[in-house]
């Protein structure tokens, strides 16, 4: 393997799929990234084993081939090259990468391209494309609401449901529910119910550049997630996801109209007296508006918020990073939270938007 | 005590001082900032016992008066703050601080003043004032040489000797040294030669804005640094500073003319292969200039770097981390880096300022 790169291009590629790269394995060519060159342009691979990300650049192939160099080493020190061709080369086939720039050279230990895993995609395909921006805005909706907790895998992922044109994501850490609907063209010829690993979402959103399309791909068991330069291949989860349209509260007993902006800055200063033994804010609705309020041991707060208010007052207590959490996730000026009761989950959504909605359960206090 | 304040000229302030501020301490007033407004203005002031900042800003006082809040919360807390003017009121004598901001209010458990520890300057006086421009490139040049070893506080500080107009700034941690000289209006009246805690000259330098003049006063244990709006005092750190003089090598083997931005962005990169373990790198003189090199289990680096170089051609060995620091304490293109042999210190100059300099000691290695 030999060939001709810029600086640009090989710090681009690195960066798309290093991520991926298993920071500690048994298998040393996980921790490496696979450099594979022919045609014109280098393909660089990281993978989990649950995860692959593959990013191809174009580069001047000298001689075709292909190794795996180590992860950590490579990025860092791509970054700090010269702006100069840069000149790769594999030696003693494949045991140890040359890198050349101006008149000096880095050689690094590597291993061989066929100890790297390929994660293997089949059964029945179904793709659509997105556009990326509207990818993003819908995985940021729904992302910040997974768990990570790897006792219940489920809950680390988002479900992707799809009707015919009809599609909706949804996360929840059985706290609080992000839903985000949407529409895909062509329609899917059967009902889809896959749970996709959040950590591949992230990533994708990552490494998108604006402009672009993603094509999604969903096989028997896995995802795959296309952009121009870049492809994530991700397992999906197994398991069921739990039965969501339930938890969406129908009818309420009280409905706040209030600045995001304010009710957001209001929920991060009472933050400030919350603690990680009591991370609960009162959130009291009244004729006038909103108050939101926390008393610690180092003292209290009182946030008076102006806001519209139609039905029964009511106070309810929330984790504060939950209603942060929710609040960033609107775009808009003024968000209605809906309540039934202090029990019972309050469902947050903007009037301009039905096709998104977030849900937090409230927290039982000593007090009651 | 009772005033108002517009957000940034709190916060101004609150950043000014809260680096002072004891993390923890037994003395709960010691981990507040102390408020004192009188006359048009408020001062706060944080100290940790060794050092105390003081900053004042313009407020509008309704009643004067003084207390200590709570530093972590009121500094988080202000950074929060909507862009109003802010009321603070004490409550309770002193009990409790509240405030004010639009329709809310915060309310945090305080503390009398009379609890804040004061910091005694007394003995001959002695002050100069410098350009602070000035006053921090020359803490710049030298802070990175010191310690930060509680065993031996000498080297945590800087040494500050004035004979006359001439001044000089000297730091060590016994493996590197920088000095750097400048001229100081009116002379001293007798020699001075005092050890300044670099802690104190750092938050110095952090909290000075652009085109002011800094004020420095030296007192029998004590120095102070006043700029417009904030005061600096610290205790002097007391023990005999290292006869650095016979350090300074003064006649060579080997002298290197190098770019110092190559040499630094090589030096970076074959920091790379170092470790924990093993942070050396080997410099080689040679006729055609200068190669930089590390070898180690993952690989190895051979940087070459074109210089003129008069004398022997030398090999020597620089923990890569004293090098660079080196490097980088530098303003101007080229650098001379002068050897007298692979075992005795180094002095790196540039051509254009004599009253710069920095020494490196080289390391002992195993091949030897």
């Amino acid at each position: 393997m030999k060939f001709l790169i810029s600086k640009n291009n090989l710090n681009r590629a690195i960066n798309n799929v290093q991520r991926a790269i298993s920071s500690r394995s048994p298998i040393p060519a996980l921790t490496g990234i696979l450099f594979q060159c022919y045609g014109n342009s280098l393909k660089l691979s990281a993978t989990d084993t649950e995860m692959s990300i593959h990013s191809s650049v174009p580069a001047q192939i000298i001689e075709p081939g292909e190794l795996v160099i180590p992860g950590r080493h490579i990025a860092e020190f791509s970054r700090k090259l010269p702006d100069l061709p840069i000149e790769f080369q594999s030696i003693g086939g494949g045991k140890l990468a040359t890198v050349r720039y101006g008149l000096s050279e880095f050689n690094v230990n590597s291993y061989s391209s066929s100890d790297f895993p390929i994660i293997h995609m089949s059964g029945d395909e179904f793709s659509f494309s997105i556009s990326s921006g509207e990818f993003k805005d819908i995985i940021r909706k729904v992302i910040y609401a997974t768990s990570n907790d790897d006792s219940r895998p489920v809950f680390n992922g988002v479900l992707l449901e799809i009707e015919g044109d009809s599609a909706a994501v949804v996360a929840t850490d059985t706290f609080r529910l992000a839903l985000r609907r949407f529409k895909i063209n062509p329609p899917a010829p059967k009902i889809i119910n896959v749970v996709v690993p959040g950590k591949a979402l992230n990533e994708a959103v990552r490494v998108m550049d604006g402009g672009e399309e993603v094509r999604v791909t969903l096989f028997k068991n896995h995802i795959m997630l296309e952009t121009e330069d870049t492809v994530i291949k991700s397992r999906l989860i197994s398991g069921k996801f739990p039965a969501y349209r339930q938890v969406i509260p129908q009818s309420f007993e009280c409905v706040i109209r209030a600045s995001i902006k304010e009710l957001a800055e209001s929920a991060d200063r009472a933050s400030l007296l919350t603690s990680d033994k009591n991370l609960l804010v009162m959130l009291q609705s009244t004729k006038k508006g909103v108050v939101i309020s926390v008393r610690s041991e180092s003292g209290w707060i009182r946030e008076d918020i102006m806001a519209h208010m139609e039905g029964e007052n009511l106070d309810i207590f929330f984790n504060v990073r939950y209603l942060n959490d929710a609040l960033r996730s609107f775009d808009g000026d003024m968000i209605l939270i809906k309540l039934t009761g202090p029990y019972t989950p309050a469902l947050l959504t903007i009037p301009e938007d039905e096709d998104y909605l977030s849900i937090i359960v409230p927290a039982r206090t000593s007090r009651e």
